[in-house]
């Protein structure tokens, strides 16, 4: 691409659609990206630019001018608009605001003003809508008249009352089967499924996917409709929470998946292994007063580990489980306890009687008893961790916090500490009468 | 509901749409649900029935006749009609598809032929679709012909060349926005993304995020429009890949989450836990080897639970952030092991210091030289989790296995037992010199 000439690379462009042209451009060498990306022209950068990920978009934005961002904007849809804005410091994105025209200057400082992973972050405020009064013809015209290049395709007309409130809704192939004089809400959906402004993203999703939308209105307190979520959006809301469930079941930032900073990956990572680590010291404090104890039985000590890991694994199991059963929707509390507690139990005995076979053929003094010991206590551990690791979200989520952020921190301290505690007094109890 | 006439019954459907109606059935007691279902009319059972779920969905076809079934499978998408038909045993499968007119029959059983997660198998064959040589009106025409109410929302209509291969698509609002006498081909987009009937449901989600698609054409290999996947199956595909790759990451079947059988949660599970115990007993020989050390330095016993924990933590970390960042396609190999292996060293020397310091404060025969021990092993042990939490997931999917499901017993087997001979070695090393 460099030995080319600009007309050689606006050529090979064409064969190409706006995707894949973004992953090209996220491996082509930095000081090149701003070159290519200047050679599609406005509004093939504006649909490209879209796709590029992180952190290569910031890269990219951080090379081009105020001016060139806010051409790319004027050509972008609302959203896309104002993400580009959102991703610039603040400086930079004044200029960038001063460049663009009033009107769309206005919309984005709009949009910019709601939570960005709210209805109002991540809407388009462009939709095609006609009064409650009008003809099949007039919604017709209206279809006619909107910009696809730059609105996206269009999946629902939206019918409005003289308020601008949301009353109906009508896809253009229901226009197409329709009589042309027919009155538009004799064939829309009266009252469509909508969502407030304010809605979190995850709710939306929930919404589309149980409604099964291509496209879902947004409207403000008082009903009036401002702006659509598409599939499209949806789809990556999808995707951006089920990546925020597994990197904070695991106590890590979300956007450590995109590449974010090194501090900041630890300080996040850190935070949520201190209560792990407060655990882990309590622990050496439970098995330090059985200090006694292990100098009879040195045994203990070489098995205490595959009875805490063991515990941890099925908490980790079970509360992951849980985690996302909760985010599904798919939880019911009590079938759910019985379930966890009954399956924690079978392989409580399953991993019970293993470990006391192998204890028992290990040989050392007591094989038998010591088989006994760590077979109990293996499977009383395991069984209070599939107790807590069912439990301890369900309870989490019931006073209104997030389940996979504050459980499997709980989740793993207690395991620790139980299964440490359990491991002892059942060798105290076996072992000394 | 029980009190109630069949008359308020049906009237009290009517203020409810059919996701809302699938949760009530869900809630409803068992012996009821049919009374309900039948209640509604076979259209609207049809709508009702694709959005209950398991097990409900289930329970409900065990008491409906093949008739019944055969009815509802008939007002259904044919995707919805050969779930239904695929969750049926065998026997009843059969009587249910002899109960169905040819053409449904034939065109069921072909869908049936797919496997499950392929684009055959989530397809619907329901498509509008043109010759290329048609105008726009004639296209208008094949819209206005279509059965919305069962074949679901039209996005697209597909232009066919003689033979039936596809060569482009066009959207309703484009036909809306075209004139009546224009080629068709004029307008359609030439060549459309397009997915083969074989490919596997997590790849067609990748597509169709990637390119934003409302609708994706399914071909045959010789290119032959055979169906189209909606976004809405593909928003489903996209929770279900997710749910997989969490549940699988903790080692559980997926289906656990829509509450299959506990035997075979237990096997699973069971199967999954096996080498993390088989690592745990080979970390009682490694510990049982060092038992004259243990008896010399007794304290170290209580601290190997907090060291191997915190190194299982960071390791679990790790490895999840890898999983994710490559079920995503976001990670590159250099960077990516850099990053890990910066962040365990920081998170290796923060919680080496804390048990450091910790260990010293603590009291006992040499505090400050128990201290530097354990410090140095909890750093040592971190770093290395980190680093395998990276690596092992690379490898695995660089051998063309699933990640998610072969990194993390690997992984944590791996860290206990590393951080073991770690422990004892740095003890030696320090104390014994």
């Amino acid at each position: 691409m460099r030995q080319g000439s600009d007309d050689d690379v606006r050529r090979f462009f064409q064969l190409l659609r706006p995707p894949e042209l973004a992953d090209l451009l996220e491996h082509v060498a930095e000081e090149d990206r701003v070159r290519v990306l200047r050679l599609m022209g406005v509004p093939l950068a504006s649909d490209v630019l879209r796709e590029v990920e992180e952190p290569e978009k910031e890269e990219i934005l951080e090379d081009l001018t105020p001016r060139e961002i806010a051409e790319i904007a004027a050509a972008s849809k609302s959203d896309d608009a104002a993400d580009l804005i959102a991703a610039l410091p603040p400086g930079k994105a004044e200029d960038t605001l001063g460049k663009l025209g009033r009107e769309d200057r206005r919309e984005i400082e709009n949009l910019l003003r709601y939570p960005e992973e709210s209805a109002g972050g991540i809407m388009q405020t462009e939709v095609v809508k006609v009064g409650s009064d009008a003809t099949v013809e007039a919604a017709v015209e209206a279809v006619r008249g909107a910009d696809q290049e730059r609105m996206g395709e269009i999946h629902e007309v939206y019918v409005v009352d003289p308020a601008g409130r949301l009353v109906g809704a009508v896809s253009p192939a229901d226009l197409l089967q329709a009589e042309p004089g027919t009155p538009v809400k004799d064939i829309a959906e009266a009252d469509p499924v909508s969502v407030p402004v304010t809605l979190d993203q995850e709710k939306i999703a929930e919404t589309v996917v149980e409604h099964d939308l291509a496209a879902v209105p947004v409207v403000d307190e008082r009903g009036v409709l401002v702006g659509q979520v598409l599939h499209d959006d949806v789809a990556d809301v999808i995707e951006e929470e089920a990546t925020e469930d597994i990197a904070r079941f695991v106590g890590a930032d979300p956007d450590e998946v995109h590449g974010e900073s090194i501090s900041r990956a630890v300080r996040s990572r850190a935070g949520w292994l201190l209560p792990a680590f407060a655990g882990g010291l309590l622990v050496t404090f439970v098995i330090g007063s059985a200090e006694a104890l292990l100098r009879e039985v040195p045994w203990l000590a070489a098995f205490l580990p595959v009875i805490l890991g063991m515990a941890g694994n099925v908490g980790t199991q079970t509360s992951a489980l849980t985690v996302r059963g909760l985010a599904l929707g798919r939880v019911r509390v009590g079938p759910a306890i019985r379930r966890q507690l009954v399956t924690g139990v079978l392989l409580g005995i399953i991993f019970g009687l293993l470990l006391f076979a192998f204890a028992a053929l290990r040989g050392g003094g007591h094989p038998a008893l010591a088989g006994l010991t760590v077979g109990v206590a293996i499977f009383i551990s395991m069984t209070v961790a599939a107790a807590m690791g069912v439990s301890v979200p369900l309870l989490v989520h019931r006073f209104g916090f997030d389940p996979a952020v504050a459980a499997s921190p709980f989740v793993q301290t207690a395991n620790d500490l139980t299964g440490a505690a359990i491991a002892i007094l059942v060798t105290r109890w076996l072992l000394l009468g």
